[in-house]
């Protein structure tokens, strides 16, 4: 079947393209003698993380819990859930992920680590842990320097811990234009590197630094000291990667395949796939999507079912009622998760299904 | 169970408060001698759908074909689909639907209604339709007057169609103060009654004028000439129903409770509950997400798993680790779409739990 005979709206998933982004930053990754583990939070599917371990990536990241099930589930055996865990419910789950998996959980607070402590003493079995450091996107983590180093002794001193090292997600890179992502990214390492410094004067010696984010992969890939990265997006791209520079149409592997349902005047268009397949995000950002192919459309604002654009009418193309496009998503992660599954193409031809078994997973 | 008890995320119903503003709701139709319609689009729930009826809706709206299924397979027989239908896939499922429910179909084209027509003419069964219009939002449809009143000529000659009446959704609504919409709906509804009079001009008699939103609803249902309204929102309410003055937090019924996993620093607070939970809807809007009873709590942004906040330390209340907040959303129709299910609460004690059966049809 042709892809453009599909029913609509579908995410749709170019096989050839996925695999050059996979082997491209798997090469990068060897290359830098860098461990890859690439976070599968941007396709939620086991085939996925199965392609990239085939590429040489160490183990993968989560974003949470559930996450992990699914992914251990369908045999992943090193896994980074990237998410302060705490709970009895959690725990419990965290005690069962434990028997078919290596689990390295994330943390930020001497609390969160007297629970997971508590597992590991529990188990004879210390849990691993990186401890989270916030080198600017102000989200999770305490500022590099003595501020994480004394956590870190703290979160070091808890029965049953083990820390492992740094952790850290520059997405104020995100804000940032290309050509400042290298010098955000070599302030980011060196405030880490620094850190683990303190760290070791306290008596707490890191093995692990962990970075991650797509714009900023190549950059970290050949930093001094990092011995982890975790960039998710690449997997795809997205409107996004492109503005940041990481990206060009042609590396985009990920679309959402919609039909015109109106034309309600010369210039306007209506699609049949809006936030509820495309999601909001970045919605404020001009061109925040494109239609794959057609710079002669642009979108002017997306309700829940309907995607309403504007069509250049100097450009001399023409649309209609029925047409198909593939829209480029501004991000491509929630985009996923606002599907059930993805149709695999290669050249045009529809070649087969892939349930998103991860999705939906909150908790 | 104690719903603070729920591992999170979870979505949470206050059952009691959705009974409120469903009998208020139905309470107001039958008074004004409107035909309610509820769109179901906010709950996707076929025992919300159910209770609507019992409370006196006379069918329901959906936005999709899919969910349309859903909903008939759970006993609906009177369904709206309100949103144009095109090609051989969905013109195939909309023949299955037709044989358990009355179905009828919005549209704004000649290209719709030929399809559409057909089916009416192969079943012997005509295809019921509105045609909808454009009263401002620049979404769907032609404007009011003479525009209009040509399509629906054109779609009233398609063999196999049955045209009831004009449709529009007044989503411009939400752009502007408490104050304005008495106007606009005046408005809005004059247009309409004078574009079924130039049907009615060119030979077509229209019965129906169906309108509908939350913010508009009260002002629509004392609308000289509407005979059917067709409100979503108001089952659950949110924030922006609370900016339009069309609900307050009491009359909020949705609810995603979530975890505080961390306290980087003295006034910042993180949340178990992002973009993957709570959708991008309206994140512009200062204030656009509330925690219920904590008025010294406010977001500042949300990534995909992580709602980062801050705390006004002035006001004195303290908030710690492992605490649990209510989070109301900004707009609670994308939010239901992300959960499988939501956790039905009264008085604060766990009751039950329904499957959010028609989330994810995106088709």
């Amino acid at each position: 079947m042709n892809l453009f005979d599909l029913d609509t709206p579908a995410l749709v998933v170019d096989l050839d393209r996925l695999e050059v982004n996979l082997e491209a930053m798997a090469a990068h990754a060897r290359a830098a003698g860098v461990r890859l583990r690439p976070h599968t939070k941007t396709h939620k599917t086991p085939e996925i993380a199965r392609l990239q371990l085939e590429a040489g990536a160490a183990g993968i990241t989560v974003a949470k819990l559930g996450e992990a099930e699914v992914m251990a589930a369908a045999g992943v055996t090193d896994i980074l859930v990237a998410y302060p865990l705490l709970g009895a419910a959690k725990l419990e789950r965290l005690a069962r992920l434990r028997e078919s998996a290596r689990v390295v959980v994330s943390l930020d607070s001497v609390e969160v680590a007297r629970g997971l402590g508590e597992l590991g003493v529990a188990t004879r079995e210390p849990v691993e842990v990186y401890v989270e450091v916030d080198t600017g996107l102000h989200r999770l983590g305490r500022p590099t320097g003595e501020a994480t180093a004394e956590l870190v002794e703290r979160v070091a001193a808890v029965p049953g811990i083990r820390v492992l090292g740094l952790m850290t997600h520059a997405g104020h890179a995100y804000g940032v234009g290309p050509d400042e992502l290298g010098a955000l990214v070599e302030d980011e390492v060196a405030g880490l590197r620094a850190t683990r410094e303190l760290c070791a004067q306290r008596g707490v010696e890191l093995s692990e630094i962990s970075v991650g984010s797509t714009p900023t992969a190549h950059a970290e890939l050949g930093a001094a000291g990092v011995t982890e990265a975790r960039p998710g997006t690449y997997v795809f791209n997205d409107t996004t990667m492109i503005e940041l520079g990481a990206a060009t149409e042609a590396t985009c592997a990920a679309f959402v395949l919609a039909t015109v349902v109106s034309r309600p005047s010369e210039d306007r268009f209506v699609i049949d796939a809006g936030t509820k397949c495309l999601s909001s995000d970045h919605d404020d950002r001009p061109g925040w999507l494109r239609v794959a192919g057609r710079d002669d459309l642009a979108f002017e604002f997306l309700n829940e079912e309907h995607g309403v654009g504007r069509l250049d009418p100097e450009r001399g193309r023409t649309l209609a009622i029925g047409d198909k496009v593939l829209v480029i998503p501004a991000h491509v992660c929630p985009v996923v998760n606002l599907f059930d599954s993805m149709t695999l193409v290669r050249e045009g031809r529809v070649e087969g299904e892939w349930a998103i078994a991860a999705r939906g997973r909150v908790a």
